[in-house]
């Protein structure tokens, strides 16, 4: 079977019906930011809104993914399509791939109700975060019931995906000690759910102690997240950490609006960005772009002022 | 002495005249995007475009701050006045602080000629990598002659930064065998120069063949790196990269021109962008706003034709 060729149309009409191949493709044109991309959308958009939305953060080495493969297992047992987005900063340094897509496929290679997918951060600034925002509109649109976006969450592009997710859970482990890290980050206030993973290790009660206390000392803007201890490589405690999701999401209606209007209003913007960049690139390239960049370089014209000339201010 | 209550122009005449906390307070308040950042530039662009900018990249660990304290020293000794702006990923994993500016300061307190910064990712998509930009243009507006960037490289902001320096170092550790993951991330190709750091250790030489071997196959579009050895932690081989970047410098006049309107060409997109985030943050306030979010929630209306509606299209 192949899907090369189609129209916007067809590829959108081929990912309603459930075609994986169409899925794959879209989600590839969104990454890429392929001019298909806007009627591609447009097509699927009305279908989408449905899904629930989990992100999953962690330290590499925390277990992130075999808990989020562990989840899958869960959910799929209760009979739930689930989609897995894994945000791969692509870190020269800290072992890059959070996933393996081909290694992690495995286990569900022949699971129509599955699907994983890595999307990268090479590319423009904000790419990264507007491929992600609709591929997870196009994993809605193809019917899947529960989207993990799971991220090593070390970036400002993380955790701003992060902020979108309907419910947000966040994965410990006992040696992790980074409690202090994790506060400035703003990951304490982002997290639904903390899961303290290989809770077989010494520490583990203490960190549990230990991030209780700092809960208490949190100001009480929203619910209190729950702290779940889990051996994900074992199953344990994985069932637990479903149904809490679950409960969560049935508990946060107004919470999980607030946060679909963010999701919805980014995306716009998103759009919008990308078009801005576009033409600022294009008008740069124009005979009167050249001359003002020279100005700009020999500083006779100051940057706002370029930028108001640009936008005919 | 104090700085605060003073107007833009106040600000941007102290900073001029070497006023160290105007320095500070510029920065921070083009960290913070304050509203007077605008009017602040505006007066201090005009004397900017002197310094060298160069990028220094590493694993944590490698000795990163290390090599950039020994070639703030050496560079001293050559009567250059130096600045350090360190991009601190605020990772809630990976350690946080690149520097605690505090503690890097002592060997510099009492020195005029060296300033140390460290600028955090909390904030807003794109809004680390605008302070950055503005940030340099500060230092390069009070004199600094050089411009010392650090990052972790672990994200695309700090790979985005990078490319706009005129020089990029990578610093590496015989331990790291990254080596796949830097050609993934796209180091190797931003990479002006290598520093095999800590060469006293075994497999320093294995390294440096490896890099030679990757550097082989490497397509020949710009000058091929060197790769120079150091015991940072005690000064040897820093002069030979302190010496190795004048030179490097001195020669890539055309290319340092074309980093610098690529700088200068992304502070102009930085601005538009800001505005068009304040300007449809805005708009959704607004009833017809609130409205067409309404129908986005409800699926009425898609994010292109409301990316239309707002931009009056």
């Amino acid at each position: 079977m192949t899907v090369g060729g189609l129209s916007p149309q067809g590829y959108a009409e081929r990912l309603l019906s459930g075609d994986r191949l169409a899925l794959a493709r879209v989600i590839s044109k969104f990454e890429n930011r392929d001019a298909e991309s806007a009627e591609i959308l447009r097509s699927i958009f009305q279908h989408t809104g449905k899904a629930k939305v989990w992100g999953i953060t962690g330290a590499p080495g925390a277990g992130k993914s075999t808990l989020v493969d562990q989840l899958v297992r869960v959910l799929r047992a209760q009979g739930l399509k689930v989609a897995v987005v894994a945000i791969d900063p692509s870190s020269p340094f800290t072992g890059g791939a959070i996933l393996g897509d081909r290694v992690r496929m495995q286990d569900h290679a022949n699971d129509p109700g599955v699907f994983i997918r890595s999307l990268g951060t090479r590319g423009k600034l904000g790419g990264l975060s507007h491929a992600t925002l609709e591929s997870v509109l196009a994993l809605d649109a193809a019917s899947f019931d529960v989207i993990l976006v799971e991220t090593a969450g070390v970036g400002q592009t993380e955790l701003e995906i992060l902020s979108l997710a309907q419910l947000v859970v966040v994965v410990l482990v006992p040696e992790s000690g980074d409690s202090v890290q994790m506060m400035k980050a703003g990951l304490l206030e982002i997290a639904d759910l903390f899961v303290v993973n290989k809770s077989d290790r010494p520490d583990s009660d203490r960190l549990v102690h230990h991030l209780q206390g700092v809960l208490d000392l949190s100001p009480e803007e929203k619910r209190r997240p729950e702290i779940l201890k889990t051996q994900a490589n074992a199953g344990k405690g994985v069932e637990a950490v479903a149904d809490q999701l679950s409960v969560l999401s049935s508990l946060n209606g107004e919470e999980n609006r607030r946060r679909g209007m963010e999701f919805l209003k980014r995306e716009v913007l998103h759009i919008l960005t990308e078009r801005l960049s576009l033409s600022v690139q294009q008008a740069f390239e124009t005979s009167s772009g050249q001359e003002l960049l020279a100005q700009l370089v020999a500083r006779k014209i100051d940057p706002i002022s370029a930028a108001n000339i640009l936008s005919g201010g």
